[in-house]
């Protein structure tokens, strides 16, 4: 605690950092709350790796990936041994630290392994709207060795959509589609270059139908190539109709057969498990090389223009250590981009901007034992209390209450027979009560979250 | 998520970086969400700051705190406009950014404003037992504008109590001590340099009551001088005792007089609400210029060497914009430190590695939607579970459970009528039963922390 009182100079807030004040941390915890207990209810076990990975591991193969990268560095390292190069940075997601941990404890850890982590991650992008410089994220995976069970494709989103089910949130819409889909469907129309093409599919959304047909022609298709891609494209259904749809096209690739089958059985277990929560979606194509099967996006209904709450998808080597290859599949909740919108919106807020469910009132400074014993005794049963500041006249007590929207004061002795009274400050109503004995119904003990219609 | 595959190289731990495997994890969980449930129970709402300040704030009036702090720098920085000096830096405890989040939000928030704040904290320093360069702080501070009612020093402690007395650790002692008595008492036997002599007394666990006596003589006391700031160090007591012992000493001074009143305040108010988790004792300094009235420190008994796992005190400015001045009282929990020795010594274990009560067995893929009903509807319930990842030998599914120390083995179908049935599989009893009923024992629903004696 070697901590200094601060001076005054610099308080502002910093851009793309953050940060709430405690009534919009309540949210944020009961969306924490129901994120974890959904991942431990479908027994996947907590990790947390550390904030830092070696500079050469984050920037992995390259790209562009060093713009979005913070370096770490002892202040005082250029006056020691430690000079030199910047050696660490801060991870910029949760799977290239998973995937280093994979590896590092491969002996230590039972396969197939799945684990959740939910913690800060940190990139140097220009903050907008909705995109942070740290930032928390929710991720689950699971990994096993040398091959893992298709099944898993199926099992992770559905823990996703119980959580969306459990959230005080609009309709969120998980798009799934299995890359295999258009990979055997460009081969059976004669395209070669599957990723040129994926990707600039994946523009769709962004500049239209007609600017795709252009681009698509423009890298070598032939115009009717261009209007296959894009008649597979459109093809979007909450039930099986899309293998139909699909199949309608008169496109026919062995690589096509085992996407259809493999997406058909996710959508399946969707509709058996969580019905109305996946759609098949074949534009979803997630634009990344390392994604080897099925991939996931997911839209806020009303905010599609916020882009991919969720995401995430199956890799056939998540980790490898030259010998032994993990695939994997994982998906990751973006928390601070939902509640960004959330909060920034107003459309959440908490009932209070404490935990506290009773203020316990102090006749006078000499009262202040018998009030912390109510206190104490509330709390021995669960009732989350604090004990009033000072001695003040009532109204004020009841003001401090009020002000940070506490639903009980606890007046000591304040009854006919010398027992105490409990007010309930928002009807005015004040009973007798025992601190032993006395319970506030169950959805004022802790803070509720409300939603407002945006 | 741009995540590309990571490569073979460099997976060996950093130092000072420590993780933990799933099981560890398990036990950390349970010290933070007894700390947290604590926490909210006396009404303390949460906050969480950015990780990063301004490097200025972070050094603080100066001293050799910057060999402490993690500059952090975008690494594309060299290439554009924010290339220079390290502008901000990873927070190294959490007081510093609690003074400036209570100076940028003072307008939006009530006061006294208290909170609690679980974060990690970044230290460069060299990592020793105990010591970390990343680790987790459990912080609670009051705060107040101008004045600060003196019975929060006495509440605060009593909070960390409660937590000590429920988490599965040995006895925890809060040593207290208030700054006024040395100062007063080293000013009526007309020492000067309260400071200074401050400084020497805290070394006094370390080089022993000779060595300091000679310290204090060659700062400039008289040998009498020296005893006596030696008596009053040595003064230890569980109840108001310390007073008398204190007076025996014949010294008199009013600041000393303000300390005794406000030890007994603090001490009395433990005696009633946690006997015996807090004493009297008034070697406790903390070093520090800042605090003003009452220190804490903590030791574990049997490991006093390994110094104070929780420690505070009370600062008349926490934080001043130059106008207003916040006096505050805090004290912080070293979660990783206590972590650190409990995991590392073996003395806590969890009693499996997964939050899995149960393991629904797979008798072939065409069963798996079967099974994965059974798991919904535990689940739905509250009961985690997990369904297994093959139709492998039931011998082989067990082992799988085993393995991960999940209790209960589930069984659809294995019944004479057809029905499911559930194994313990610690005992290997095995019964009939249905998912929409079937409860495990309350101690098996959640992994239990076992304690053994080090």
């Amino acid at each position: 605690m070697n901590t200094p009182a601060p001076r005054a100079a610099r308080v502002t807030p910093i851009s793309g950092f953050p940060e709430y004040l405690p009534a919009e941390r309540i949210v944020e915890q009961y969306f924490l709350d129901v994120i974890r207990e959904t991942f431990e209810l479908h027994g996947y076990p907590s990790i947390e790796t550390r904030a830092v990975e070696p500079v050469d591991r984050l920037l992995g193969k390259g790209g562009d990936a060093d713009k979005e990268v913070y370096g770490v560095t002892r202040l005082a390292a250029d006056e020691d041994e430690d000079a030199g190069e910047v050696e660490f940075g801060l991870h910029f997601d949760l799977t290239v630290p998973f995937a280093r941990y994979v590896l590092e404890n491969a002996g230590r850890l039972s396969f197939p392994f799945r684990r959740y982590q939910i913690q800060k991650v940190w990139r140097g992008e220009r903050p907008q709207e909705g995109r942070y410089r740290e930032f928390t994220q929710a991720d689950i995976d699971v990994v096993d060795v040398g091959e893992l069970s298709s099944h898993y494709e199926a099992e992770i989103p559905l823990v996703m959509a119980e959580i969306f089910a459990k959230l005080p949130i609009g309709r969120m819409t998980i798009q799934v589609n299995n890359r295999k889909i258009p990979e055997g469907f460009y081969r059976g129309i004669g395209i070669d270059d599957i990723t040129g093409t994926l990707r600039i599919v994946d523009k769709l959304d962004k500049v239209g139908p007609e600017k795709v047909q252009g681009m698509l022609e423009e890298a070598g298709c032939t115009s009717e190539q261009a209007e296959q891609c894009l008649a597979l494209a459109a093809i979007r259904t909450d039930d099986l109709g899309f293998v139909e749809q699909v199949r309608a096209l008169g496109v026919e690739h062995p690589t096509l057969d085992e996407g259809l089958e493999a997406l058909s059985r996710v959508i399946r277990t969707g509709m058996e498990n969580a019905p109305g929560a996946l759609v098949a979606d074949l534009k979803i194509a997630r634009g990344l090389d390392y994604y080897t099967g099925t991939v996931y996006e997911t839209q806020l209904e009303g905010y599609e223009s916020w882009g991919s709450f969720c995401s995430g998808g199956r890799y056939d080597a998540l980790a490898s250590d030259g010998r032994t290859t993990y695939p994997g599949v994982g998906i990751s909740i973006g928390v601070s981009r939902l509640l960004g919108l959330l909060l920034g919106k107003g459309l959440l807020t908490a009932s209070r901007s404490t935990p506290a469910c009773v203020l316990v009132a102090v006749n006078d400074e000499e009262g202040r034992p018998e009030s912390t014993r109510i206190a104490t005794a509330l709390r021995s049963r669960g009732v989350p209390c604090e004990v009033a500041p000072k001695p003040a006249k009532f109204g004020k007590q009841i003001r401090y209450a009020e002000r940070r929207g506490i639903p009980y004061v606890w007046f000591p002795g304040a009854g006919e027979d010398g027992g105490d009274q409990v007010k309930d400050i928002r009807s005015g109503e004040q009973v007798d009560a025992r601190p032993d004995v006395w319970q506030p119904p169950a959805e004022d003990l802790r803070p509720q979250i409300l939603r407002r219609e945006g």
